[in-house]
């Protein structure tokens, strides 16, 4: 025993991030900094079941912290929906919806840009999913108008849009399938992993029945936590409660976010209501952004104009320099890293993904001199 | 909009918790208070996808932080399994193994103290669930035999044993359901949420096919944050691969614990792996608790000599006392909250449960000199 407690204690000494004041361009973590606020609770809350001290059986009605206001209140306002629900993150809430929706050997209908989660809750699920090719090489877009003959041939239980997707950031017509989600009555759900706590997002103007969002990657929380909003035709079915515990509701398990996840949303939710106002200029940076690295010589996919901060591009000058390097594609992460510049993943050059979210235009600055030195060093 | 933030920024300033340095003797919180070094990952991991930072596609493969070494080498030996996976909670976790081994209609047989999730998974599922009765006022004790019975009857798909039971602390005899389920070659699930972490279980001596834990609230983890190990001879069903995607676990939505839960369990794990090996003073702690408050006039419920730290009371000097209080049955936790105690259930009187497993002696001897007080100067 000892000598195992001596091996845990060498391999698991409280871990450090090394990165932590980097200029940050990972699509996956720049709309998941913690604000000041949300900082302030994690040593508040973080003993677990903390945020439980005054629960009475269901974690979206405790007044104390206010999670019950945040969940019946601000986040429909926020979301323009009827009914919101805390979850653990977007997948666990693309997973409810489905398993209430649907059963095994049902169709759904989705866009083939959408998140591998997908796929994931499908197969867990049983279900078959169909899905609605994008324009390929260079722009990817999903013209919604095609899902239109798949649901005619496949009646399905749900269609659903990733929007936009985390690929290449493409934002597809979603209001236009809320149309023809309309006409043709089936469930519409849409995947705001990437926008909900970033842009402006009305489930009701949009025309879907659900919106599930990440509270981890767009909302300035810990994770994982994330959100599910829908219409209320859906609470029979999707917040049906138990038969046995009249307050639980089951698809839930009863209670889902149960820690710094919640306190973490509920600290930062001012901020981000008010960030989300700031969306032009977000898009204003990133078409400037796309813009200088094109004038180096990087190709941008995905929509253009781009109109949403996760973007990719094709960097074939990258690829050439990679060749010629000892650490092949992983120099690019290495020579930004050294620059203090973190979140290209490790080993692209040829193609690579970054995000503009939390960069100020003079830190992105750094970022554009940081390509042209490495072009100018290596090319 | 403006008004919108206004009214966000009023009622959801950072919430503060006013109970942190009280005596806590909640059985949901006593075992998931944050050890010193999980406090100090908190700041360091709080930013949403942090702990993925150097992440290849799989949460349990991380090497930096070591979530590899805690999932695949040191939790399994903690265990005493072949396979371990983080879950975001213990209700997650029998979550999972249930939908992977059972279908709608399928059958499952559990024991009546167990923990309303474990009803509500099963209904989220479809299962006809058969309980093995209790033995009633006042030990409420399950007999393992009783399985015997009912599994031959309803040939189950698995087996469920809550070891203890978040009601009565009950430790009913799961080795001898361990030879019961291999004998009868059913699948045989320990819901150890109020176990492990507190105390020794090896899944191997007591021959169960899984085990749940709930790091929040038994590993001094932030929540919600869980732990699920298994034999191997499960690992195709429940850790099947997609099809698609051959790094990620379908069952698991691919990655589970993607935040805080991860690093604090990591953090607190060479002390629960200490303070399990003082299970023992734990045991004389309650027993002696126990004694103390039956001396006052308390009924101890539950099995006798008590095996766990969660312990229920009967108190009818209590119940008496609430009868001529203005606040009837909340005096009780308005006056322990007065003298800076922590735990009883506001409402709970007549009968109430708690924990001593935060508490040093010299913590619980102002908890029995409070009770005293109580009913010095009410009865």
């Amino acid at each position: 025993m000892q000598q195992f407690l001596n091996a845990v204690e060498r391999k698991l000494s409280p871990p450090t991030r090394q990165n932590k004041d980097f200029i940050n361009i990972m699509p996956l973590q720049t709309g998941g900094i913690l604000t000041d606020a949300a900082r302030e609770v994690l040593m508040e809350f973080g003993d677990g079941y903390s945020v439980c001290d005054f629960c009475e059986g269901v974690l979206n009605q405790i007044r104390n912290p206010p999670i019950k206001d945040l969940v019946h209140e601000f986040l429909p306002r926020f979301l323009g929906c009827d009914l919101v629900r805390l979850t653990t993150g977007a997948r666990e809430g693309k997973f409810i919806i489905l398993h209430a929706l649907t059963r095994r050997g049902d169709t759904i209908v989705v866009d083939s840009n959408r998140h591998y989660t997908t796929a994931l809750a499908a197969a867990r699920i049983g279900l078959n999913v169909v899905e609605v090719s994008n324009s390929g090489y260079p722009e990817y877009k999903i013209n919604v108008e095609d899902y239109i003959p798949l649901i005619e041939r496949h009646t399905p239980k749900l269609i659903l849009l990733t929007y936009p997707d985390g690929n290449y950031g493409n934002l597809a017509d979603a209001k236009r399938l809320g149309e023809i989600a309309g006409h043709y009555n089936v469930a519409y759900l849409l995947n705001g992993a990437y926008a909900v706590g970033r842009m402006p997002i009305n489930l009701s103007e949009i025309g879907a029945d659900f919106v599930i969002a990440s509270a981890h990657k767009s909302m300035a929380s810990a994770g994982p936590s994330g959100v599910l909003g829908m219409k209320k035709k859906w609470e029979d079915i999707v917040l049906r409660k138990s038969k046995m515990y009249q307050k639980k509701e089951t698809e839930l398990l009863g209670c889902t976010l149960r820690g710094l996840g919640s306190v973490t949303l509920m600290a930062s939710f001012p901020s981000v209501v008010e960030r989300v106002q700031g969306w032009r200029e977000q898009i204003e940076k990133v078409q400037w952004f796309s813009q200088e690295l094109e004038k180096l010589g990087m190709k941008q996919l995905g929509e253009k104009p781009h109109k949403h901060d996760l973007v990719s591009f094709e960097s074939p000058l990258f690829y050439e320099i990679s060749k010629t390097r000892r650490e092949r594609g992983y120099f690019l992460y290495k020579e930004l890293r050294k620059k203090g510049i973190w979140g290209i993943k490790p080993g692209q050059s040829r193609k690579f993904k970054i995000s503009t979210f939390a960069g100020t235009r003079k830190e992105l600055d750094v970022v554009v001199d940081a390509f042209k030195d490495i072009i100018a060093n290596y090319a």
